[in-house]
């Protein structure tokens, strides 16, 4: 890894932020179990090892000092980033130990993420603490990225443009989508990805048409089409693209004009994307191009969602949705066209919402 | 993959059989949202896309038909293992969706796993349904593993076994630890794993002391040692090894020692385990060993944890563990010595639980 973490004054400066929201708010104390929030205020442990086993959490309060609660296991990687008085080590009878802590650390109600605690966990720690449900208070912080964000998913995107650069090389007849899978993974990692960003897509013809085709033992041949959607996780922050691919030199009409649609109705998207504009406008840039020829019945899903630290973040970008671009979001735009027929188009880069507009990241790889 | 998904009636055997628990529990309908339980009762989706990201649920009913709840993306892969008039597709309003699907499917109290639901999701199904908590009425069902099971994860040890048969020859000196980490991944991937078990140990000297040590920038050198913690995903099944390496021809007494005294304990503890023997029982056949050496301070674990389509399930071997061992049940074996001066040792088996002892898998690798 050649990337150095962020300095303690990041960490520091986003719990400041979000003391100004919780106050907002009227919380005084706010638990943080969800992974990527928790990492994103105080750089530990990114992932939980299982999504039924979490790494430890965050007491986060108005007046501080703020808590890292974990198990031993993460002693060490806890006191490389936190004041060893704020540590607080539980084992054993966990939930017991759990509550002791909290309710000497703080007195009176203490928000914490309902959409990361489980019922089982809420019901121990509600024996004897006060409880509030919130959601999405650390969330409104990581959808307007930082400079330095920025400038990380610049290069996890960079890495992504040059997988797909090398793509066709890898695109053989003969090979397997599982096996141009792997190949297309390993290229993330020589070219400095930690590990993929999500299950990698890598569809032949008809199976392009499934939104959820896992690569399998279907092979290339000599005139075919290939779709390839991957991403990987570099400097921590995660990129997403899609390609469609043909392997020969006699792409059929339906496919050619399906891609050139596509392609169409993405830059269309991608000149309509700034400030102000809605979510559900951003779809219809790319759904009301595909309109104008008649095929919006094949544009079978949103536009794209917000990315980051994790795959999928706020916002989704589909007619739904309500909101709107503001600077500092990034968001994918991968509009599609998809026929059972024979399989179907996606093409998608990732963009950051600027002053004025938008500008497509990776692009200088 | 050279292996077959298993035959529609496996997972209908299951169900039934957890019908008889639900009926001996008094529930009528139980919604499963854990991904490994929904998994292993249908085939359907092993693996949530993020933590945060549900593939689906499913409606167990002690009357059948059961029911399979997903979103638009995975109707497809539902078609494959469902009939078609079990599926329920929701999408936009969703938790409005599941709510009128649930209640027009079943009147009555559904159980949920409170441990796989987040207290939002909860709170936004209570609104129309009546809601019970249980847990691990799947999970009693996973611990004893089925014949076809253990032989995937026979197969899956294998692979394991090969990785680390091929690990001394990856240990070169000059070498990063994150360097072979991501080598002896592409041995796993090689030998036919389809990801990585759990994020990998790769630990030169000190290094491995810390339990939760992460691959980084430290370099093998002539005559020190490595820790190797790694396990593939192999046929769906997990495998979970260690192995600590001397690298050079002068290991030193401290590390020879240890790793005999490590080894022996293992090799106690795996004479000792057979049904009937309490989980705590297992792990002081290692702890006791140790403490006729008077090292027993330096083993700061457990002495293994269950293991099948997750890394990490039923039981914990630790000394505060309540239960027995049972004939199917796997577990691994992995004592440990440790030493912040210099490192220190762990050596990690599976063992699969027999009529009167239990058996090493993967040695026939």
């Amino acid at each position: 890894m050649s990337f150095e973490p962020f300095a303690p004054a990041v960490y520091q400066n986003r719990r400041e932020k979000l003391r100004a929201r919780m106050r907002q708010a009227g919380h005084k104390a706010l638990l943080v179990s969800h992974a990527a929030n928790r990492f994103y205020l105080s750089g530990f442990e990114l992932s939980d090892s299982q999504c039924n086993e979490s790494s430890g959490m965050l007491l986060i309060r108005v007046d501080g000092p703020d808590k890292l609660l974990t198990d031993p296991r993460f002693l060490d990687a806890a006191r490389r980033l936190w004041p060893e008085d704020d540590i607080f080590i539980y084992a054993g009878q966990r939930f017991a130990q759990i509550r002791e802590f909290l309710s000497k650390t703080h007195s009176g109600p203490i928000a914490f993420e309902s959409r990361a605690m489980s019922v089982d966990t809420h019901g121990h720690l509600r024996e004897s603490l006060d409880l509030a449900p919130t959601h999405g208070l650390v969330e409104e912080l990581r959808r307007f990225k930082e400079p330095e964000e920025l400038k990380r998913l610049e290069l996890s995107c960079a890495v992504n443009e040059r997988v797909m650069r090398a793509a066709p090389d890898v695109l053989l007849p003969g090979r397997s989508e599982g096996e141009i899978a792997w190949r297309l993974e390993q290229l993330f990692r020589d070219f400095g990805a930690t590990e993929l960003a999500f299950s990698p897509i890598v569809a032949v013809d008809a199976n392009a048409a499934l939104p959820h085709a896992e690569p399998g033992r279907d092979v290339v041949k000599d005139e075919c089409m290939v779709l390839v959607d991957m991403g990987g996780r570099y400097a921590e922050y995660n990129s997403d693209q899609t390609r469609t691919f043909w392997v020969g030199n006699r792409p059929p009409d339906h496919f050619r004009k399906a891609l050139e649609l596509t392609q169409q109705a993405q830059a269309k998207a991608i000149k309509a994307i700034r400030p102000g504009l809605t979510f559900a406008e951003a779809y219809q840039a790319a759904r009301g191009y595909f309109e104008r020829f008649g095929v919006e019945k094949a544009f079978t899903h949103a536009l794209g969602h917000g990315i980051g630290l994790e795959t999928h973040e706020f916002p989704s970008l589909s007619p739904v949705a309500q909101g709107t671009l503001e600077p500092g979001m990034v968001v994918t735009v991968e509009p599609g066209l998809y026929y059972p027929e024979w399989g179907g188009i996606r093409w998608e880069h990732m963009v950051a919402v600027t002053e004025d507009g938008c500008r497509i990241l990776g692009q200088g790889a």
